[in-house]
């Protein structure tokens, strides 16, 4: 025999390994971050790589990276409301060949974060109209709003990085803005609804129902795509789940702790029942739960502060805009999501360089890893 | 003899030395930053320890930093209204725990950093409330809110560190605002008095009383922990005759200056009368004449300037945030102070790096010294 | 003969090489930055000097840098208006002077960056107040508010620096709206008219006059200066191309835009004939195309580009600032301006570092000198 024991137990664990990365590779497949996908569709066809492209960008406007997750929430949205799911892929698309025509990062193109803002501006858009569906003048603001987002993403990743910040959807909260203030509720061209703050008064108060404010909870995952049916939220949940279980359930757990901020100082009834209350704490809960921190209990704990505190943010800066008819959008998740990134002490440890981040499920694994290989490509994250 | 006459000279001058030292130790006992107390109460209980870093943090609201300043101010509030003296407690040690538990930095919870915004925050809700002294739920809402000033205290540092400058009291400024915007004048579990913004024409024009005005100016001292009674406030300004003579002077004189600045845009008279118009312009001349600078006749001047800005920029943003029906706090001062420290030609060069900034005697004692060593390990401060 | 050929033509080319140099020296005497005064003024009167730096000053407010585009521009003003002419003169000159006092670096001083935003805050001072001209008290918050900029420029350049961004007119924005709201529009002092926003409908309907909106391209130029007749903006259009002929097209171009913007979303038509939709634009295509990159045609599409986005956000901001009756000023463009510095993709390979920024037809020609020598003296610039 030509093998000593050492190296046939050496190959054996060889073999093992590379079976066991096998099976994690099967299982990865359809799931996480599906990077392999990039390497595979590099010779592609442009428009093919360009959907690949935009499906990562829809996706990642609830903070996954996965093109599967990205069909089913454009799936999601089209059932719900064709016009709007249109005004979406319209965003996504002028958005992202913006970014490809001012020269930006093609590896960031490619990953859809040149897509999810345009998304975002072109959906919003559409909700606020009060010139009905399918009102087709709508398009020419929402690729142009979409191809903006990309000025302001570009211009705030530099300002940003210093401190490793994503300028996640600052752009799209930043455009949304700016839109309905250049416009106005009157506009001849361009009319949309003032926004009524979440603080005002009921005329006439009728007792909380609280079946539907447990309906709110679900409800509050799909508001982060302005899409207010139950059925399609729960196909966005289950997007999510595709992509990283762990994810959904702190999407869950942040509507359900938004739901929770919102009853405590009362409110309207509109806003639990609809989940708007939810969706700013839901989209706090999972950046800190999982995302932007290797999982653990602590991370959990952190997860549900920050989700508190996105929750009672959007109140009040839904309260401060919409004295001047204005939506809080995602402010209030976005910002705190920033605050949470800079923090210190014990939740600064669990911090994963943005350049690293992956789905919640690959970073608990794979931390070990890439702290051991810190030291040598360190300098490539510490801009 | 043993001893030759230079070995002499030498043996008198260290004694001399060392008998001044000592004397300016004992001077030192009480006043200053009595940095000593650190290191004698290092095993200690931890009760105590926590009441030290408490009182540091409430004397750090006024800019001091003196365990004994802070238990007269404590006292002085306890004085005016014994509810705003436990809600102020109540929310010092809310912060404080909040900061040990998210694991802060122990030198600067000990140093009392994470206390004084907890504190301020407690206090103003206190103020704000309509529901009344000893409404017991108001805790709930001041225990958090104090909480939350950790993570926003902690993240601003973070991203203010690389000027070198300080978070100071912007967590404050912003959580308070939060609160009042979420919970609204109406609010069924927390109402409060809106603000009435110091432009506001007044009904009936009454005449200016001279002396009334005078007695703001040591009101504004006190309006820094939004005690407006005359006494108190004469309390609070002894605990920092005791922490820093130099610190209170320019409290008074920024008092004054504020003050003036009020009469100059015919602001409402009852602000004039209450203090509100001088205790912006008294922290803006506190930080920067002797605090953050080393006093001289140029700081001495930069520092009424800061208050004149502090003034003028409070008046301002009182007239904005009211049209709101919010208060502005010390926003302006926050700011006019982060400016100064921002500044560049003749103030720049007696800028004391925040690290090593004690009280304003010993700021001016010690320069020389600490420039000295300041090539050995400057690099701890540059970050 | 003691020259051998090769010496022959070596001398030829040399005298061909300082024939052109002086041909080029000659063409830019008057026009470009008249880098040259600078030494040639070093040891003239202070007086002078002074003259010198403020003219700089006046022309640094349209983006240019030229002493006698300044003068002309100064003319146009007291064309226009002697008393605003007044107030002009007033502001730079009392900024340029506590610029001095306040220890600024000598270079920017003489390069007129301490004087632009000065002036346009007591031109801005003078247009709003409702005291009517001659109002000789408004000269009193004038020098103040003026002065104040310094400070501002001073801080905000510290901060920015980390970026390479210039300050910009961030500081007469800020110190305008906080004279605006200290005041307030009944002030018994300094009484000034409340702005009505663009998207405010109007009374009664009338037809848009078409020849009146081309009219207000050219007021755009003016509106810069806060000056509504149109042969002083003529006049102020010279004073550009005088300094840059490229400018000066990009100015019209950008005011044309903006006007274009403002039809897109039905403003005010008082917004369109007075030249007030165009001024950003104006500013903010200016910004792009030829100063802060290098011309191309790239370049000139993304200053376009941020023609409109200025001109947008102006509508927007006028919008939300003038629901509580206060003007936007120029801080669309100066933001759109600092985002496009910020960008990254290929806009950035054309940027000019701040420091090395002069005259566009200057930019284009040196690029390539200073590119050479950039790794030589590169460091003075990367701060």
């Amino acid at each position: 025999m030509w093998m000593d024991s050492k190296a046939e137990v050496e190959w054996a664990s060889r073999t093992r390994a590379s079976f066991s990365r096998r099976v994690s590779n099967a299982l990865l497949l359809f799931t996480g971050d599906m990077e392999y996908l990039d390497k595979f569709m590099e010779d592609k066809w442009f428009a093919l790589q360009l959907a690949v492209w935009g499906l990562r960008g829809v996706s990642r406007v609830i903070l996954a990276n996965n093109p599967l997750s990205g069909a089913l929430i454009l799936a999601a949205l089209y059932w719900d409301s064709p016009w709007q799911g249109l005004l979406g892929t319209v965003g996504v698309l002028a958005s992202t060949l913006t970014a490809v025509i001012t020269g930006q990062d093609s590896g960031e193109v490619a990953g859809g974060l040149h897509g999810f803002n345009g998304m975002l501006v072109s959906l919003l858009m559409g909700v606020f109209s009060s010139a009905g569906d399918w009102y087709w003048w709508l398009l020419l603001p929402a690729c142009l709003g979409s191809a903006t987002c990309i000025f302001l993403y570009s211009g705030l990743s530099t300002f940003l990085q210093h401190w490793d910040l994503p300028a996640a959807v600052f752009p799209f909260n930043t455009i949304i803005i700016l839109y309905l203030l250049c416009t106005g509720p009157n506009n001849p061209y361009f009319p949309h609804h003032p926004t009524i703050p979440p603080g005002e008064l009921e005329p006439n108060g009728t007792e909380l129902a609280a079946l539907k404010v447990l309906g709110g909870i679900p409800l509050g995952v799909g508001q982060i795509f302005a899409c207010g049916a139950l059925k399609p939220s729960l196909l966005i949940l289950g997007a999510v789940v595709l992509y990283s279980p762990l994810l959904a359930v702190h999407a869950l757990l942040g509507s359900a702790v938004g739901t929770l901020a919102g009853l405590s100082v009362a409110v309207r009834h509109q806003c639990l029942y609809s989940g708007l209350s939810g969706f700013n704490g839901a989209l706090g809960c999972m950046a800190v739960g999982g995302l932007f921190f290797t999982f653990s209990w602590r991370t959990h704990l952190f997860a549900i502060s920050s989700a508190f505190l996105s929750a009672y943010s959007d109140i009040a800066m839904s309260n401060m805009l919409g004295a001047l008819g204005l939506p809080a959008c995602s402010w209030a998740a976005t910002l705190t999501a920033t605050l949470m990134l800079l923090l210190t002490g014990s939740l600064a440890t669990y911090r994963i360089p943005i350049s690293r981040v992956r789905a919640p499920e690959r970073n608990l694994c794979f931390r070990s890893q890439w702290e051991a290989g810190n030291t040598a490509d360190g300098e490539s994250t510490d801009v």
